[in-house]
């Protein structure tokens, strides 16, 4: 498919205005999130966040996902990184998820301003370093940057009185974990919004509107990309209803958007679809679900959240082998 | 030494018929969690499994290890993973551990069965990936896929109520650690049947004939593994005894089954036994016993058991420079 | 600059007798912690190390660092290493931390010395073992193997009754921090003890004179190295402040020792002074604090003191990419 000519007259203006370029990075920034090289998926997306992020209460959530993904962006070009990864987006993503995610757990003071600055720039340095780390097994650092890095900054928020949680997961150690509510396997009017708020936790919002933009935004690049999305909502929601896990977390959707973005990695991005790969990606979504109740306990007495970690330690295990594991043309 | 006429006779049939492949693969399977690729010594630790199992009063364990490698050994068919390490039953330890491990620690409900199913799954796609990961360093997986496994599924359970934990270590700080007896360094009395118990606890039982079944079958592939899991278990007894640890927890073997590993490891697994191995096999055996407390400690507040951690952990940072320490001649 | 003939005839000595060459090796074992490869820095650092472990009514932990020292020296010759590394003093330095780290938290037993020793020889193992494992990213192993050993050791503690610690943090959760005292950016007559203390801490005391020994223990091999240390000491206690960490943490130096050795690794050891350089060094020191912070809070339910592994984890997230960071002319 050759593309439209709207597109070529946009990468045409990126080439010649500097600053449209670095409009055109900053929105495929958000777009990398879910793994989409795409300036109009990052415009979707970064008005589902705003949308979001207004609706929850948060308005400063949508402002630090900006600031972050421009920061990083800006880094990127300072330090003249190499130019096809800084182009694609690739050294926004982590900045743009940085800044979501520290506004959404700490106070928004004028420090959590220094540290969505100071995270984001540090987020480009270990995009780069983790990249050049993982380079011979060929596997990327997905959104680990994102999640060393938040976790550092939350981490030290307890021990520096500047920077102050607002709903960080109070420490307890996990015999203390109790079941708010529980439900039995349920139906489609409950399944559906369970879906797409999963999709929307991404960034950190809980909203069926924002998981439906950010649907539309996938599609508008990949189809294949926004069906693995729904798979792996549809699967996580499912498999924790089975598992019989805390259902009102289930409807938020806190055990379905690290499957989702396994769904996206395992299912359309580093392999074509076909039986055998859905099958893999089937498998590698349901692992999600344990990895992120496993380590919602190991983290809980140190009070943070697990972010995205349980997608990229799930993927990472599923990709280095998965030459061996996918025959030659599913690749 | 030529191999018995038996033995031809049974590695003809394992060409012929796919099932007693299959037979002899899963028993080759059992055999290699401490190293040995012979069916009959995985037969033997079978007949021994079962019968701790049965004397424990946790009859389940050994069905769920018997599933555990069979379910395994059937993923890696499936994935046509490389014959070699196959047919040597390399991707069914794993399986094998997930199983007895699994149902050591959970509620024998109908959630157990999937688990162990699941996690022997899982298993698979670990070991190769982690083959993948360490083998520009020439070192293997050892049983760190079994641990992570069994770990993630644990920890997961105090999130997913379907899911039951009955006998996890209950969740503490520290600090809140007792000495429940304690013993002046023990006469042979004592000592023998610790020996024997630390090497059942390989397999999470605790049973000085179960541990006695396994050194026969250790011998009958291996003398030399035999004496090394013999000097592993003798030497972190005593190294436990005199650095004062809970001696109802060394009566049982809870500081010995790691060590046992890591001497089979050093010892005779991965260099020819000579004084030298010896004296390094020794270093390394008395650091497990370190790893073990370390980790018991580390891993007290979330409420999960070390399993086979300090063996990995000690064993991989031995090897990676193995060939500096030991001299050509003993590699 | 050539050698004045005093440091010639001393090189000479050390080739021709085993003992002065001993005695030359460890004392630069001493001087590698902030990475200097002079016998007269480490026999300053000796120095400043006794006269800080008297003062602190720690007498023990000034002979645990030289036992440490010389212990691993000993086994890098008794197993033979390479050569450059163990005349530069390369396998020692992790053993002096282990020694001073291990009196400063222990109770001053027999066993302490025994877990000197035994820590000291694992040292030696663990820093080949690293050194191997971060070959391909043209990365050193730092004090990464201190750390490791000494939390092993620190940690099995709480369940080896006969190692008793003295002076563990007492395990909590985070949620329990308070801050004891509180102070605005403060004036020189603080700034300045306080940037020295800091440097003292590296060797975990707390003292201004020692840490005036200290820099000029470093400006003896490297005036860069000594001018890098201070801006890290000097950065870090801003940064805290700043960032309202408990302030009589600060005086102690407890938020500096690890942005010191960041300080003297980025800004000096792996690059070459430039203003780029100095520019990423601050970056990287700030971002110890940091790190300092988290892993304060990570470690508080195991009780254990984070040590150097903020330093660690932070100049390895910053050396891995240092040639993407850094121009050429820089390296």
């Amino acid at each position: 498919m050759s593309a439209p000519s709207s597109t070529n007259a946009w990468n045409k203006l990126t080439e010649q205005n500097i600053i449209i370029q670095f409009i055109d990075v900053t929105l495929r920034g958000c777009g990398q999130v879910m793994f989409q090289n795409n300036p109009i998926t990052g415009l979707l997306f970064f008005i589902a966040i705003f949308l979001g992020a207004y609706w929850g209460n948060l308005p400063q959530a949508g402002f630090a996902c900006l600031l972050g993904t421009a920061i990083a962006t800006l880094t990127a070009y300072f330090y003249d990184l190499d130019k096809v990864s800084l182009r694609a987006g690739l050294y926004g993503y982590n900045g743009c998820l940085v800044g979501i995610g520290l506004a959404t757990f700490l106070n928004p003071s004028f420090y959590l301003w220094i540290v969505v600055i100071f995270g984001a720039i540090i987020s480009v340095i270990a995009t780069k370093s983790l990249a050049d780390f993982l380079k011979s097994w060929g596997v990327a650092a997905l959104t680990a940057p994102f999640v060393l890095v938040t976790w550092t900054i939350l981490l030290a928020s307890y021990t520096f009185f500047g920077i102050k949680g607002i709903s960080l997961p109070h420490p307890v150690t996990p015999d203390q974990f109790t079941i708010t509510s529980s439900q039995a396997l349920p139906y489609l009017n409950i399944l559906i919004p369970d879906i797409f708020r999963g999709i929307s936790e991404v960034f950190l919002l809980s909203s069926m509107t924002v998981g439906i933009i950010f649907v539309i935004g996938l599609a508008f690049n990949s189809i294949a990309a926004a069906l693995y999305a729904i798979l792996g909502s549809f699967v996580s929601v499912l498999a924790s209803y089975f598992l019989q896990a805390d259902a009102s977390s289930i409807n938020v959707g806190l055990y379905s958007f690290s499957a989702v973005l396994t769904g996206i990695a395992l299912g359309s991005t580093f392999n074509t679809p076909s039986l055998r790969v859905t099958i893999y990606t089937i498998i590698g979504i349901i692992f999600t679900v344990f990895v992120q109740g496993a380590l919602d306990t190991a983290l809980a007495p140190i009070g943070i959240p697990s972010l995205t970690m349980p997608f990229v330690l799930a993927t990472w295990l599923f990709l280095v082998s998965n030459k061996s594991f996918m025959s030659k043309d599913n690749q």
